[in-house]
């Protein structure tokens, strides 16, 4: 029996695709996906999405834990962590596939396509006239692995965009801004605005009734990462009154959004079940494996997660 | 008088703006808006957008012709036409717009937003797992200045993409086809299908109920060139039966598309009113500029437009 690891556990993912493709990238890695784990004491790595409380403490040897996604906010609020080293997935199909969301969002704004989407469903021909790409702002909270990858695709289509984050970046093509102050001036000059900072507790409801204020009268709002990033009474509010014109929601404060909630009436707002971006276990199991082999080594993990920061 | 001057002619282009944008690029040209044109024989350029019928022979001495925008399927139809060169406009900001729509609508099906669109109005969270882009066959209809620059930002977003014009094309990313067994190919691999071929008497109808019936059942497609590429007959009938799934038309036989059309009622088609791209002056009148001090110079302009092909 091995005494190098790892337990796969997850609801929702495809626990054979993950086997296979960490086979494919380590060959020698021992994958066992819970609950067939046999000795708990062999198991030094966690790939692991929304495991059952106590589930680390079951492992005396565990070294490592990737959560089994880009987010981290569930795991970083559980109460039964254990002091080892923490990693996220990220994968060049991660990043494209939510540069793709995002892109798609913003330019159904920046072309007036919910404009025309309206004028159809009455059967009119409204004509309105296009703007150049480079004349609409758009701000994206949030320049990580996600984030960056985001706003670097915006650029390339032709938008003028600004990012925010905590520490200050250098991407080219976009404009990089840091603070409280940094963000009310996004906010304050971006005509599309959108979300890719992850939830911990310094971002909770970081789009308040406050914030959403400090858009521009008309602008448009992509939620792309976390529900609980924006206060939904406020944004409910806000899409009511118009001081929000539109909103592409991706995630919500509880998922599935419940039946009957406000925002399921609201006729300009998208609502998409969580879907901007996925894994793909394929492309995925190269950095996980990578990590794996790091860590073997004594070295920090890809993608580590700080508890800390919470993210 | 100089007796080397444009006459611009449009009924929806702004006039201003052109003569501004003309005026910064050549300061030495001379710039007549119709009617105030003064002595026809100093016309030498003209830039025009379907001028009654007549006009181009009131100008003894006119060398060029450029059409006001890329399309010039109704200027090569007049039977009005003066032995000159023809040009058409081209700017990167055009291509910009034209792969921005383009990449905006077929996103849209690739993310399976259209089906969540239908869900939103049923007030359900329908999950749809999320496809990897390569694994969308998307076919582009014409790689020429628009088609190309659609194609390359299909290519560079991770969707698989094959081409097709008349001549062989060697576009990084793009697999290239050509003739009729190219374009029965393309039909009968692409989930998606973009039309982006001039509207000449050899590619009238291209797309006809053979053509639409090569598609994989409930395929896509996306037409932004001119609407009588496609027969719309045998479009409406494709979209009723499901053989095709759904379509995104920026153009039509007739436009503004007739009240009480077959389309307006479809709800698997979304329609926009003729505004995938448009000429920003400013960008496109360098191109102009330079083509008249080539012709000035004796050589072709740029962009020129061959009768005999029709494009
Ligand atoms: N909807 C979906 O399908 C889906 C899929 C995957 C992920 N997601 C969400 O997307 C989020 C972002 O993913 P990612 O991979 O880009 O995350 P990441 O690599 O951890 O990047 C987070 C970014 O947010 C910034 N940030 C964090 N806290 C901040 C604060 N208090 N103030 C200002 N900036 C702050 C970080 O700044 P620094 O760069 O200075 O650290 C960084 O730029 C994930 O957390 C997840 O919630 C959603
Ligand atoms: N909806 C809008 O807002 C909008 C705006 C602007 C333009 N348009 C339309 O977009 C069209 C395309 O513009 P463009 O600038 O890309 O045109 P272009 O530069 O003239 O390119 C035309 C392309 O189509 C190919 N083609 C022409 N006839 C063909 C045939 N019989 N069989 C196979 N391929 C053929 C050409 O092949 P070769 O490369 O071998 O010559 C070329 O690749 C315009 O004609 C216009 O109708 C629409």
């Amino acid at each position: 029996m091995s005494q190098d690891a790892l337990v796969f556990y997850s609801r929702v993912d495809n626990a054979q695709a993950w086997q296979a493709a960490l086979a494919a990238e380590l060959p020698d890695l021992d994958v066992r996906i819970d609950p067939a784990v046999g000795d708990p004491a062999d198991i030094r790595y966690a790939l692991a999405w929304a495991p059952p409380a106590g589930f680390f403490a079951r492992f005396p040897n565990l070294e490592l834990v990737i959560n089994l996604g880009a987010g981290v906010d569930a795991l970083m609020k559980r109460d039964d962590l254990v002091p080892v080293r923490f990693a996220r997935l990220n994968d060049p199909g991660m990043e494209a596939m939510m540069a793709s969301y995002v892109v798609f969002a913003v330019t159904r704004y920046a072309r007036d396509i919910h404009i025309f989407e309206r004028a159809k469903r009455r059967g009119e021909w409204e004509y309105v006239h296009p703007r150049p790409l480079f004349e609409i702002k758009v701000g994206v909270l949030g320049l990580g692995e996600l984030g960056a990858a985001a706003a670097k695709a915006l650029a390339n289509m032709g938008f003028s965009v600004t990012g925010w984050s905590r520490s200050p970046k250098d991407i080219p093509g976009v404009t990089a801004r840091t603070g409280r102050e940094g963000l009310e001036r996004l906010l304050g000059e971006s005509e599309i605005v959108v979300c890719l900072v992850p939830l911990t507790p310094q971002t909770h409801h970081l789009l308040g009734e406050r914030e959403l204020a400090l858009m521009p009268p008309g602008a448009k709002l992509v939620n792309v990462s976390r529900g609980a990033l924006v206060d939904e009474a406020a944004l409910v509010e806000a899409l009511r009154s118009g001081q929000l014109a539109e909103a592409t929601l991706d995630v919500f404060e509880t998922e599935p959004l419940p039946e009957g909630h406000p925002l399921w009436a609201l006729d300009n707002v998208l609502i998409t079940p969580h879907v901007a971006s996925i894994t793909v276990p394929a492309l995925a199991a190269r950095d996980v494996a990578e990590s794996i082999r790091r860590v073997r080594r004594g070295l920090a993990p890809l993608h580590e997660v700080d508890p800390r920061r919470g993210y």
